[in-house]
């Protein structure tokens, strides 16, 4: 084994929280073979990426590698670690494995793209495990906020190291397996080189709760409402869908789910045997024979978003259900860093139609699904790893976990996106160049392509098409014309903003020397610096500018 | 005085945390004599308002009742209820009253857009009363995170309105004036009609904490701080700057101030004597002569706005000092719902350079200016009002504010913008339009113009313009042309994604019948279309299209 190593590198998810990417590799230095686990994306915002569909890792670093690779694990099957393998499965082109509940939503994704099923293999958690090249890997059943999540474990010829995925540690669940101290200790038991490890909830110093805390708080609010209930939350968690769902039940409600996410994620936890005992739902088309104070809509959208059940109920009328004076809207969630103005808007929108909004604020209708602060040494105390790489995290969170590990006398390193980690030594054996890609329309497109930058351009400064014909002879034939996109239409003169445009680029044309007319470039940036001077002028900003001169010939 | 009424409107900060601009009258129905309180701004964002610099209320109603318009009084400093005043107020043509600092800062405003200083007046506290027409106002002081905040006593034909302004109840506020208690019975002990309240703070249940706490939190903090020290708060919160630089002063640190705006603000309050005793500070030019762990900056920038102190330093060298590895950075502040991203952007940032981040999380080191619920109840009890008219708060705050007062027996009244509500009646009487104006560059547009609908749609579609040449004869003269600017360079069929769309557009032109070849807005229509179309197919999205055709005449 001498000269062979074990590395770690994350390609994403070590610097954000999203679009996980993360490899293990064994083998000589550059030889290395590889496992990939998981393949996630994270959401585009109009600051930073408007118009954008997904953000993707970049992968390029895997592509290039790609008969290194083994397999592809997925440790859960939420998107932002699995969002991204339909798109990228066949650029690596390696066998997936996931457990049953992981793979039936992978396959869903697989399938829109047009693979097989078969492309997704399903496998039994730990004890059972898959050989990937020289790597042995279990999926080793860990708390979260889906069915069936998993950490890794990971067994090569230098010795064990435990992926952690996503977790909490919960011992009532309410769906799916508890968290198995007994099962972690024994993991644990021979000796483990290295924990990498979930940082999201670091900077939460208290103990988590509970999944199983929640449903009797739920319930009592329920018993309190006088009018219609409607809850939301990730479709994804179907424990607190069931959570919701009983609550209603014991408090005489009939349940109806509204939204596409919702009704497939609990189709494929039906189908797959996770989700059981769940109270029998009243069709939407239905809901409407239900009286109000009897029904609870189950919803999608806790994140504000726009085209979701919640912000369609709370903008009206959605699927001929309406929200009214007296009625009741539950956040079972948290709102993501980033989403508040959304949340707001609906809070406000269902304000105004006099329903009462509850939020998570009280801490008493809502759990996370990350392990906190406490529970983070927890875990290091449980697998008593000699190094702590911690993952899934901004740059913040991991700094933060690994000093904290550092605190408690173990090896933390700070390991983010790019920064390759050999995991014997403990410490960082190489650089590699990573970023982000986009999914726009049906395109994907490099986060510096400038396609971006130019639409926040556009968006911040309006946009100026200046179109000029010019005829054989070099001399323009009528004056240059101005059409403009996103601008005020009158500004300091009063007159409209085109007009006052084309008066100045007139006169820029009839002042040019020949020689300027005759040459592309000189022209186009003359007549650019001439509208932007103009504008700045007239309205005070300086907007994007397209030229076109049409050459007669 | 029968027939004669007194209303209250808001124009803005009734539906909003920002741009506050209330209107009181007293009079017969529609003529009666106005006054106005606050003329406040509130802040763009990428999602909403691209490229627009300030959002205003929508004064239109002021301005067409303009020769009723008695006076303008100011009740604090702060850019939501000072930022629109220059912009308005030649539109108004009243006189301005506020308090020395107030006016000071508004002198500032009125100074830059060319106006004289006396159109500020200064007026001191109750008991000394401002006459305005039929109304007698008084500034009373009441504590918040500015100086001189004052809530206003208005006395009128049909008895007293009491308008808090912005306030919490702190009888330790460090700089300026504590809640007086007993000015407030005086004010309440003949009968008050009604209360126009702040409502921020209304979901907070804890009662509020005295801005005096913090300072002995922030110095065990700085105590056991290694390197250079790095604060931030809103310039606009004096007080909040004097406890940071005494709390640095007493663990050993000199002081510098950094950004423009907290010198400004420091200036305003020495010249109108407001701050005294500020611990002496170095100017930013000898910071470097300082030893770095003797050094503390308080800086501009906890919104975490781009070009303010705080993020150019998360960047890189600011007037030439740079934080490195051990340094402190606190954010003795709250963030503002909406500016999380660009929060946590810089907290990252500075992460990345090893320095650690202390936010306002463990409520040690920053407290809310505002009065949290049972301060308000309280407020309520103080001044024992007939009516409670919840104001400076989103829906949902006034929705909960005006229910809060209904349910411990006072009448509340929710009255969003545009309602305008008979306080002696305690109901609404009159619906007026409102809405928002944006400065844009230079310009003011209408919120609906269209502008900036537009400028997010080239964000989100990216924009293609097309020209085309047509001659005397109706016949095209060369290809249609096509420029593109922020949609990918290629899509499905790897070619130029420009040459693509000229294709399309030179087929459609071949195919298009003389009739639509004479007849600009069918061919403009044909054209977009076919460019919308072929995008979809080849890039998977519709653009915005520009079409400039040239005829040649």
């Amino acid at each position: 084994m001498s000269g062979k190593r074990l590395i770690y590198l994350a390609l994403g998810g070590a610097g954000e929280i999203g679009m996980n990417c993360y490899v293990y590799g064994y083998g000589e230095p550059d030889k290395e073979r590889l496992i990939v686990v998981d393949l996630g994306v994270t959401f585009p915002d109009m600051d930073g990426s408007p118009g954008v569909d997904l953000i993707f890792p970049d992968i390029t670093w895997l592509k290039e590698r790609r008969d290194r690779i083994e397999a592809i694990f997925i440790t859960h099957a939420h998107e932002d670690h699995v969002g991204a393998l339909a798109h990228f499965w066949e650029d690596l082109g390696a066998p997936v494995y996931a457990r049953a509940f992981t793979a039936n939503i992978a396959r869903r994704k697989m399938d829109e793209k047009g693979f097989s099923a078969d492309t997704v293999k399903v496998r039994e958690p730990w004890p059972e495990t898959q050989k990937a090249g020289p790597f042995d890997v279990g999926f080793a059943p860990i708390s979260h906020s889906i069915p069936e999540s998993s950490g890794l474990v990971i067994d090569t010829p230098l010795g064990r190291v435990v992926h952690t995925g996503d977790f909490k540690i919960d011992a009532t669940p309410v769906v799916g397996e508890a968290f198995d101290r007994a099962m972690w200790d024994e993991i644990a038991e021979g000796g483990v080189k290295a924990l990498i490890c979930d940082s999201t909830n670091v900077f939460s110093e208290h103990e988590g709760r509970s999944e199983a805390t929640v449903g009797p708080e739920i319930e009592k609010l329920l018993l309190d409402a006088k009018g219609m209930v409607v809850a939301t939350t990730f479709a994804s968690n179907v424990a607190r869908l069931k959570t919701l769902a009983e609550a209603g039940e014991r408090a005489g409600r009939s349940i109806v789910l509204m939204g596409r996410a919702m009704q497939r994620m609990v189709e494929a936890a039906v189908e797959t045997g996770v989700l059981t005992g769940f109270p029998s739902v009243v069709p939407i088309e239905n809901a409407a024979d239900v009286p109000r104070e009897n029904l609870m809509l189950i919803v999608t959208g806790s994140q504000g978003e726009r085209r979701a059940a919640s912000a369609q109920l709370a903008r009206g009328k959605h699927f001929g259900i309406e929200v009214k004076d007296g009625d009741l809207f539950l956040f079972s969630s948290k709102t993501i860093p980033g989403n508040e103005r959304g949340v707001i808007r609906i809070m406000n929108q269902f304000s105004e139609k006099g329903v009462d909004v509850i939020d998570d604020s009280s801490g008493r209708y809502h759990v996370s699904g990350h392990a906190n602060r406490p529970d983070l040494l927890a875990m290091h105390d449980i697998i008593k790893p000699n190094v702590v790489v911690p993952m899934h995290g901004e740059h913040r969170h991991l700094r933060t976990h690994a000093a904290l590990a550092s605190s408690k006398g173990r090896k933390g390193v700070l390991s983010p996106n790019g920064t390759m980690v050999d995991l014997i030594e403990g410490k960082p054996c190489d650089f590699v160049e990573t970023g982000r890609t986009y999914l726009d329309g049906s395109v994907q497109i490099g986060a510096l392509d400038g396609v971006v930058r130019d639409r926040i351009r556009m968006a911040l400064n309006g946009h100026v098409t200046v179109t000029l014909v010019i005829d054989e002879d070099d001399t323009p034939l009528g004056e240059p014309w101005c059409d403009t996109m996103g601008l005020p239409e009158t500004g300091r003169s009063r007159q409209p903003l085109a007009a006052t445009l084309e008066e100045e680029l007139g006169q820029f044309v009839e002042r040019a020397k020949a020689k300027v007319l005759a040459d592309d470039d000189a022209l186009e940036e003359g007549l650019r610096r001439a509208v932007r001077n103009a504008a700045q002028n007239e309205i005070g900003k300086k907007p994007e500018v397209t030229v076109v001169i049409s050459r007669l010939s």
